[in-house]
């Protein structure tokens, strides 16, 4: 197996995410291709020296790759792995930065065995999207989700965890199935408890439009998410749909919860539950 | 009526927003007493030299002010409306920086006529609390509601408006019903958004404390104001409960909405609720 700075990168998607991996990690590889339909993204980050050529379409890019990276939105991968495999050399490692891993792992864990497949998962999104906004430190100091199929080497898992420590992330290794339950809490039902509250802002009268001068910080990180791509997120929703289900059930029943204890007046009720959500924060972010 | 640098200023309560007023004030009127139970408070503010004196009751130190700032929780607000009049020269500016206007701004109506009332509200609540985290930049490019009552005179209301103008923030006249009725959405909401999202992932089963390291900015970010001091924000729910609930019942239903269309799997209806969550995003916050 190669080492990092003698492998060849190929990069399909050239978004947020693709182009600043690809924006991380060209000092510190052999070469990167850039696949995306559009010419623009190409063109920006050839220019910025992030990659080497750019391609309309992977099987133009893929033949002579080491490392194979899927850098689209999740049901995109899902596509790319019927097809992207057999242009594919044997001992390629195909891997993803896809958010979620069940649906993409299941996929990979039924290829052929000549390609050595690991589900990955950067935990650095922003509610920007396109390669304009990429950022070669958008991955420092994150955690890099690995998911390893039954028949990955250690040489190849070696290689991409090389990969992670070089762009600044941490490599985390878990199994698909915890990952998908636990990001549909950590990240999945941010998104939508954001979106929430800014379709109930959209509904309170507000003639004098004071609304957006009113809307101060805590407003604005709240809802920060909702300004998320909405074609990535559908993706990431539709393929963790019974998860985030589940999640939001849970939170519909907090809520109501949270709703009669107000409605009803016990301020000392109130004082705990509130005080409970004040410590699961600070025990969950440090 | 004084100009701001003649002027001598009484702050009651040296919590956050109390000493970064007097810290970001100080450099531009004659003088600063400050009053709190908690003498770690007055000392710090004493040190750091954004307070001229410290004293632990408000009757030792509003008989010469020219203007009295009640910066305490809400409810310790409206408290010290019914005591501090008493101990005023006529003619005394009182205002205060509570969250909520309706109920302070009431009792601000029914003091002496002899006392120039006006209900004041900074936007630029933060997740920490206490005099050590006090910051005379708080309140820069902020917004700050000023609340006129029937019988503050011009001279007062200008002088308070170059107060706000002077430490950064931006004078913005509302009446008491709509500053709450707007700021339960805007404010309130998002804080019992951001606990509720807490309360549910403290019921996630996590047993090898796999949460907090996929806990990444969004949730962090969504969860952020659930972090801010129980105390103050009980004072502001109890004090503008019927608006909160108008808006958490808003809340429940968008959710049960979303919840019945994700479950439903009809992936042009999610994108439409989704797409108008994004755009009411970037209306609301620019």
């Amino acid at each position: 197996m190669k080492s990092l700075d003698e492998a060849d990168f190929t990069i399909i998607g050239l978004g947020l995410m693709g182009a600043s991996l690809a924006a991380a990690l060209r000092p510190h590889c052999r070469s990167i291709l850039g696949v995306d339909l559009d010419d623009e993204a190409l063109r920006w980050c050839k220019a910025q020296r992030w990659i080497d050529e750019g391609y309309q379409h992977p099987e133009q890019a893929v033949s002579h790759a080491d490392v194979v990276v899927l850098a689209t939105p999740v049901r995109a991968i899902l596509g790319l792995l019927d097809t992207v495999p057999d242009y594919l050399r044997p001992g390629t490692i195909l891997t993803d930065l896809g958010s979620t891993k069940v649906a993409i792992c299941q996929k990979m864990q039924e290829l052929p065995t000549y390609i050595q497949a690991v589900g990955g998962h950067p935990l650095c999104g922003r509610e920007v999207s396109g390669a304009s906004y990429a950022d070669p430190r958008l991955f420092q100091d994150r955690t890099f989700v690995l998911v390893p199929t039954s028949r990955t080497s250690p040489e190849a898992l070696a290689l991409l965890e090389q990969m992670v420590s070089t762009i600044g992330a941490h490599p985390m290794h878990m199994n698909a199935e915890i990952h998908d339950r636990l990001v549909a809490i950590t990240s999945h039902l941010p998104y939508l408890v954001a979106c929430t509250l800014t379709r109930t802002a959209a509904q309170a009268p507000d003639p004098d439009d004071l609304l957006r001068r009113l809307a101060a910080s805590g407003f604005r990180d709240t809802s920060r998410l909702a300004g998320s791509d909405v074609r990535m997120m559908i993706d990431i929703l539709q393929t963790n749909r019974g998860n985030i289900l589940e999640g939001l059930e849970i939170y519909l029943q907090a809520l109501q919860d949270l709703i009669n204890i107000l409605a009803e007046g016990g301020e000392e009720d109130l004082k705990i539950w509130l005080e409970n959500a004040q410590e699961t924060r600070r025990r969950l972010v440090t």
